[in-house]
C-alpha cells in the first residue's frame, strides 16, 4: 500500500475543523447518569483454564440501560496488595473468545479486563457473549450506521457507555487499586479508549492504537474501506440525509473525546492504513488533551503498516511505556 | 458461471430429508395469534407522484409485535368494482424505495402492496422506511443470523410474521376482494412469499421467484455466497453451536412452508444460481403442496442464468398466468 | 468510493478546453441530412401485455443509413387529446427488454418512446433486437472503440444519429404534440441524449443522468473504469494512434453537443462516480446552452453514489421538474 | 488451479456425442464455393525490418466476402529451391504485430505466413490491421456471439474462410512447395487450425495447441471463463434463445471439423486449463481423423499448466516433430 | 466456503496409496546422525520484556549443518523442580516475533520453546531472525520447491532437522524433565510437529492442528491455494519434472512420518479448509502410529472452518487434553 | 489505468535526490575485482534446435563467487567476419526458457547472449537452469528482500555482477568484436543493464526498457505492486529497519548506476506503468551519462501502456536505433 494520506510531516501539524455540537457535554453528561443510575452490579465467575499462573473470571457488569455486559477478567494467581488495573475493548466484529487469548497485561502483573461489545462476535475469532438487545432503524450490515439518525438511538452512545461503566466496575474489583486504571485497544477499542478517556477523568494512561471512530467525515472522503465506507452505503441509499447523519456522529467522534482527555497517552498510528486513515487519527492525537493541557503525550508511527499496526511490537512497547509512566 | 448444482434431471425429482420439528405448526400458530391480538392499524396516506394513471399511498400498519410496518400502496386511478391484490417482499438488503418503482401490478389492474422489510434497506436502492425494533445476540453484519440461536427470537419470525400481516391488511383494503389476493417476490422476497403460503390458506396464488431461505443445510455445503454463508460464517466462530442453529432454522424453512401451502403457484429458478443454488430452491417446489395435494404448480427454469433470474422476462409471465388462473 | 476527482467547490466552475474540429457543425448537417434523405418510415404494432392502463406497442423506424431501429412505445390507454412525449436512451450493453420494465413515463401521462441501441442489448437484463449491420477495423470488445481512426466510421455517429431520427419519429405519433418533446436518458443514455439535445432544436427539454461519452481525454486520465478504459487499452495496443483517436472522438464529445443545445435541462452527476467520472459530466454541464445563452439548468448532485446516481430518486425528481417545466 | 474437469483417464477415451447437421458439409462447400468464386488475389510487399536473415513481406489476399486480410510472410534471405510452408493463425484478441515477433519458422527454414484475424487485434500485443466489414445482432463484447442466431451470419464463419484462403494464398507463393503447407496456431488459433483441416485435403500437417471453439455445449458446462462464457452471458439475457445458438454453433464446432481432417496431427492440451477445458480439446482430439482413418496422431499433454499450456516447449517439440513427420 | 474434498464420513476412513521410497528411514537416520554429529549448543540469554509472572530468554541452538536456529524459551519466573515442556513450531511465513506473543504455554505451567523457521518470518507477523544459509536452485518464491529435484537439498530436509534439535535442546534445559516433551504446531508447524513426532521417539504428546506437508499429490489436485500451489506452479513451468519432484516430496510427506510417530497425539482439522484440505490432513491422522499400533489419537473437527481451525477453542481444549494425557 | 504519477512534462525535468553512499564506488570496484579473479570459464556447448538459420549454444560461465550461470548464445549460422554483440537480461521470475524464444537479434545479425538470472525462472515460462547457491536471513518471498540488511550480502550485487561477467565472457567469444557490445533487458533486465552500463566502459549502447531497480524509496511511497511491495511488506514486518535496508538499496539504485555510465541509451517507459512507475524510469533517465556528460540519449514513451511498455514495437524500434548509432 503506497502512502495514500496527507504528507508524514503535515500529519504532525493536522488539526482540522471537526463539528461538535453545542450540547456534546449536556449530551453525554445526562447518558452517563442515566447509566450509572443502576448499580454496576459487577459478578465474577471462577473459570477453569488450566492457566496456573493466572486467575481468570467470567465478568457481568451492567452497561447502558442496565443491559448485562461480558468480560474475562485475569489477574496473577498470587496478590501482593493493591495491582494497577488495564481496561481493553476491542477491534470491530470480534468478540472476547477464549481466557488463553488475553494474558499479556496480566502476565505483566496488572488486573485486566477485556470487555466484550455488545451485539458484536461473530465475524471473527472465537465469539462474543453479549447481545445488544436494542433494534434499530434500517442500517448498513454493520454497527456504525445503526442509528446513525438520532444521538440518543445510536449504537456507540451504548457501547461508549458501557466502556465507561467497565472502568467503573473493575474499580470496584478487590485487590485493584482505582487510581490505577489504564484504558487501551486497538482499531474500535482504539476508539472506545478515547471515548472513555474524555469521559472518565483521573485515568492513569490511554493507549489507543490504530484508533477507529475518529474524523468522519474525512475518513468518507479518504478511504473506500469498510467500516467507515458504511456511512458511505448509506448515504449513497439514503439520500439526502448527509447532515443529518454527521450531525449524529458529532456526538460520537473520537477527536472531540481527545480533546476533553487528561491522562497520559500513547498513540499509534500506520502510515498505510487505510482502514483507519493516518489523517483521522492524528486529527484525534493532535487535539488530544488540548483542554486539560499538559498532556505526556506520544505517538508510534508505523510507516509501512497497514491497519495491522504495530501488532505485538507496539505491546511491548506498551507494557514498557506504562511502566515507565506509573 | 459453470453448473455447480445437482445436474438438470436430478433437480426436478429432488426431495431431500429436511429437519422440522414436531412443534412447527404449534410454533407458527401461537406467534400467528399473538401478532393478530393487536389490529392491523392499516393506514394509507395518500401520496403525490405525478404518476396520473395510478393512486399511490404511504402505507402503515402493524406487524409482529404490533410494531409499525411501512410499505406503499397502488392501484389504478380509476376503479372498477372490487380489485383483486398482489402482495410483493422485497429482496435482501433493499427498502420499499419509491413508488415509481413499482408500476406493473397496478398497471395490470391490481391493487399493489410493497411491503418494505424492518431494519432492512440501506444496502441497495433508494431506501427503507421500517425499523426493527427488536435486538440480538452476537450476529454476522446482515439478518440471516439475528436469533439463530431461539427460534423465538429469530429475525426472520419477526418478518415472516410482518409477511402474514400484509395479507391480513390488504383485506380490509375498501374496493380490495379478499378472496383474490396473490403473494410474490424474488430472493428474500421469494421465500417470505413461501412462508406466507404456507401460513395463510385461501391466496389466490403464489409466485415466488429464486427464493432464499429454503434448505439452509444444503445451502451452506454447495455455496460460498452470501447472505447464506453468513451461517457458515457464524458457525466457524461459534464452535459447537451448529446444531442449535440448524434447529432454530427448522423452523423457518421455506421447504416446510411450501408443503403446508394450498395455493396456485408459479415458482421460477435459475441453474447457475449460487446465492439461492437450485437443489434448495427445487427442494421447495417439489415439496410444494403436499399436504394439500392437487394444487397447480409450475416453475420457469431459467438454464443460463444466475441470481438475477428472469427479470422482465418472468414478470411478464407472471402477469399473463397470473390473469390465466384467476 | 472515496472523491477522487476535482473537489466540489472546483467542480461547479470546471471549464475545460475542449477540442472541437472546425467542421463539427459540417460534419453532423451532412450526416442528418443524408439520415433524413431516408424517410423516418415508423411502424408500430400493438403488442398483447395484460397491462391494461397503457398501450403498448413494438417499435420500427428508420435510422442512420436507412437501418431499422427497434423500441418500445407506451402511452395511456385512454387518450385525452394531444400528449407530451418523452423519448428515452439506454445504458451501455443493455436493450430494450420487455415493455413492463418501461412504464413510469405513460403512467405519468406521456408517449414514452424508448430506442434500442444498435448492436447492443446482450450484456445485461432481457435482451436487445437492433442489428448494427456496419462493421469495423479491430477493436476493444465493447463499442467505443469501433472505427475510432475515422469519424466517418464511428459507432456512436451511428447511434447518435438514430437519437435524432427517434425525435423525428415520435413526432410523427399521432396524439402526440410535436413541440413537446423530451429526451432523457442515464449513462450512455445521458450522452445521446447530449448529442440530441445539441443537434435538435425546439426539444421541451433534455435530462441527462450522469452521462457518458463527454470530454474524453480527460476521461483517460483520471478512471480505470470500463466502458471509457476501452480507449486506453486501444491506445495502449495500437501505439501512436492516439491523436487520431482523439480527434475522431472530437466529433462526439458531449461537451460540444452540450454548447449546442438550446432546451431546458436537468441533469445528475454522481461524486463518486468513476465509470462517468464528475469532472467530465461537468465539463458538460457548464457548457450547456453557451451559444444559445439563457437557458433554464439545474443539476441534481448526488454526493456519495457512483454511477448508480439518484435511481428512482432522480426519477422521481424529473416528473416534477419536467411537470413544471412544462 | 486443481483438476476440475474429467480425470486424465478418462480424458482418454472421451467421445461425447456432438450434435452435427444434416448439412454439415454442404454449408460448408458452399461457403467456400462462393469465397474461391473471387481470386485469391495475393500482394506481397516488402519491408525493412533489419532482420538480415530473413525477408519480410507486408500480406493482403481475398478471404471470406472478397475482404481483404492482412498478414505477415517470413522466409528465410537465402532461398534454396521449393520451400515448405506454415500457415499460423492467432489467439483471440490478439493481431498480427509486428514481423520481429513471428521469427521461428522462416528460422527454422520455411516459408511462415501469419494470418491476421478479422476485427481483432485491440486486446493485447501491437495491434492488428484487418477490418471485419460486417456488421451483427446484438451480441456480447467480444466475437463468439456475433450472429450466433444464423450460421451463415456467424462470425467464425467468416474466419474460418479466411483461414482456408489463407492456405489457398500461400500455395501461390514462388518457391513454396504446394503440397508442403501445414497448418497450426494456439487457443482460437487451434480453432482455426482444426477448422483448416476439416475443410482442406491434402495438408501436410497441423498442429492445434490448446484448442478453443470445440464441443460449445460442455464448455459452458464446466467453465465460467471467458471467452466461452460469451456464450453463457449471452443466452442469460436472450432468454430461450438456447437451442437457436447451439444449432448455429454446430456449424463450427471444432469436433466436426476433427472428424473431417485427414493430415498427420501434433495436438496440445493442458490439464488445468479453464479457458479451454481439456475434455473440449479431447473431444476433438479423439474424433480426429475419424473419417479419413489410420492418421497419425499425437497428442502433447501439460498436467499442470493453464491456458498458457507447452509455450515454446511446445514449439520446440512442434519443430522436431514436423521435421520427422515430413 | 462450501464443502469441497470427500464427504466427512468418507474422511474419517481415507487411507490413501503414499509414495514411499525404501530408503525413507535411511535417509533420516543419516541426516539426523551428521545433524547430531554437532552439538547442540544451547545458548540461553535472559530477555526483559516486563512479564512479571514468567522468564523469557532468547534462544540459540544448532540445527541442520550446524546453523544457528533462534527462538523463545518462557518459563513461569517461579520454578517447582522439573516442568514439562512443549515446542511449538511456526506457521508458513511468519517469525518468532515477540515474547509477549506467546505466553500461554508458560502461563499452563510448562517450559515453552518457540522455534524460529529459518529463512522465514518476513510475510507477517513481527519478524523472524534465523537465516537459511544455503541457496537452491530456481524456485517459486517461498519455500517448498527450494530443492524440490533433490531430496538431499530440499528445504523441509534442513527444517525437519531443526526441529529434532529443537527437543534435543528443550531436553538440555535445566529444570526440564526431557522424559515429558511434547511437541504442537499448527498449518506448517503441524506438519513439522508430525516430522518432529515420527524421528523422535518417547515425546509426551504430538499435537499438530490443519497440518501442511502432507499428501502432496492429492493436494495439488485438490487446491489452487497457496503454498501448495507453488508445487503446481513450478511444474507448470518446470514442464516434465513431476516425477522427480514428486519422489523428493516423498521424503519430506506428513503422512509417512505419521505412520511412524508412537507419541499420544491430538490432531484438529477444519472442513472448509482450501489450504490444507482435509484429506491431506485425515490421511495423516488415518495413518498415524500405524507402526506402533495402539497410540491414543485424538481429532478435533471443525465443520465450518477454513485454515484458521480452531483458534483459541483448539488451544483450550489442548490444554486440557494434555493435562489428561500427562 | 489512469495516469498516477506526476505529470508527463515534470517526468522530462524530473531530478529527485537519491541517497548515494560514499564508498559506491570503492564497494563495486572491489566487488568485480573478487568476482574477476576467477576466470570467466566460458564453456558453449551446440544444442540442435533444428533453426537452420542460426546456431545454438548452451553458454556457462563463471560469475559471482566463481558460481555457474547459464545462457543461450545464438549466433547467425553464417559467419561473415566479427560481429557486432548484444547481451540481454531476462524480466523478474522467469528463466532462459528455450533457444526458440530469442532468436530476433541473431536474425538481425548480432551474437546473442541471454543470460539466464540466477535462482529465478520458475515463476513463468519456460524455466531457468542457474542456481543461486547463497542463502539469506529471513526475506519476503521473491528476491528484492533477500539480504536487506546488508549490501554486501543482497541479492543483487550478485546479479549484477554475473550481468558483468556476461559481457567480460561474450568478449571472449571467437567472431564477437569486443568493441561492440551491447546490453538490454525490460523490467528487471533494464535494471541489470543499468547497473552493468555503470559499471562496464566502453559498451556500444544500453537499451534498458521500463526499468525496474530505480529509485526505491519513491517506488514504495508510490505504489502497492509487486516487486517493489516487496520492500513495503519487508518494513512492515521489520518494523525500524527502514534505514538500515534503504542503506542497503543505495548499493543497488539504478539511479547510480545511470549517473556513471557512458553508452549512448535508448530508453523507454510507459506512463502507465505501476509496476515499474515512470517517475523511477525517469530519476534513471535524467541522470544518465551525468559523469560522463554528452551522451547519446534517447527514450521512447508508451503514454497508454502499463508495465508491458512498448513490446514489440520498440524491439523494432531498437533494431533500428541501434543500427543507426552503431
Amino acid at each position: 500500500m503506497a502512502l495514500f494520506d496527507l504528507a508524514p510531516a503535515d500529519l504532525e501539524t493536522y488539526l482540522p475543523d471537526i463539528d461538535e455540537p453545542d450540547d456534546f457535554d449536556a449530551f453525554w453528561a445526562k447518558t452517563l447518569e442515566e447509566a450509572r443510575s443502576v448499580d454496576v452490579g459487577l459478578e465474577l465467575e471462577p473459570v477453569e483454564t488450566g492457566l496456573e499462573l493466572v486467575e481468570s473470571y467470567d465478568v457481568t457488569f451492567r452497561g447502558f440501560g442496565g443491559h448485562p455486559v461480558k468480560g474475562w477478567l485475569t489477574r496473577p494467581a498470587v496478590r501482593p496488595g493493591p495491582l494497577p488495573a488495564v481496561v481493553q475493548y476491542l477491534g470491530y466484529g470480534g468478540g472476547r473468545g477464549r481466557p488463553v487469548e488475553h494474558l499479556a497485561w496480566a502476565t505483566a502483573g496488572y488486573v485486566h479486563l477485556l470487555m466484550d461489545t455488545r451485539g458484536q462476535g461473530s465475524r471473527w475469532g472465537t465469539g462474543g457473549d453479549t447481545p445488544d438487545p436494542v433494534g434499530s432503524a434500517p442500517s448498513v450490515p454493520g454497527f456504525l450506521t445503526r442509528g446513525i439518525l438520532d444521538p440518543a438511538e445510536h449504537y456507540y452512545r451504548r457501547v461508549f457507555t458501557d466502556g465507561v461503566r467497565a472502568v467503573d466496575a473493575v474499580r470496584t474489583v478487590e485487590g485493584v487499586d482505582p487510581q490505577d486504571v489504564t484504558v487501551c485497544g486497538a482499531s474500535q477499542g482504539g476508539g472506545i479508549t478515547l471515548a472513555v478517556a474524555g469521559l472518565v477523568p483521573g485515568l492513569r494512561a490511554a493507549m489507543p492504537d490504530v484508533p477507529f471512530l475518529c474524523h468522519y467525515r474525512r475518513a468518507t472522503e479518504i478511504t473506500d474501506a469498510m467500516p467507515y465506507a458504511e456511512i458511505t452505503q448509506y448515504l449513497a441509499v439514503h439520500r439526502g440525509r448527509a447532515e443529518d447523519a454527521f450531525r449524529t456522529l458529532s456526538y460520537l467522534d473520537g477527536v472531540s473525546f481527545a480533546r476533553r482527555a487528561d491522562a497520559p497517552t500513547l498513540f499509534s498510528v500506520a502510515l498505510m492504513d487505510t482502514t483507519c486513515p493516518p489523517s483521522t487519527v492524528y486529527a484525534a492525537f493532535n487535539n488530544y488533551g488540548a483542554r486539560a493541557g499538559d498532556v505526556v503525550k506520544d505517538i508510534e508511527v508505523y510507516r509501512y503498516n497497514q491497519h495491522e499496526g504495530g501488532q505485538a511490537a507496539q505491546l511491548t512497547r506498551q507494557i514498557a511505556w506504562l511502566a515507565d509512566i506509573r
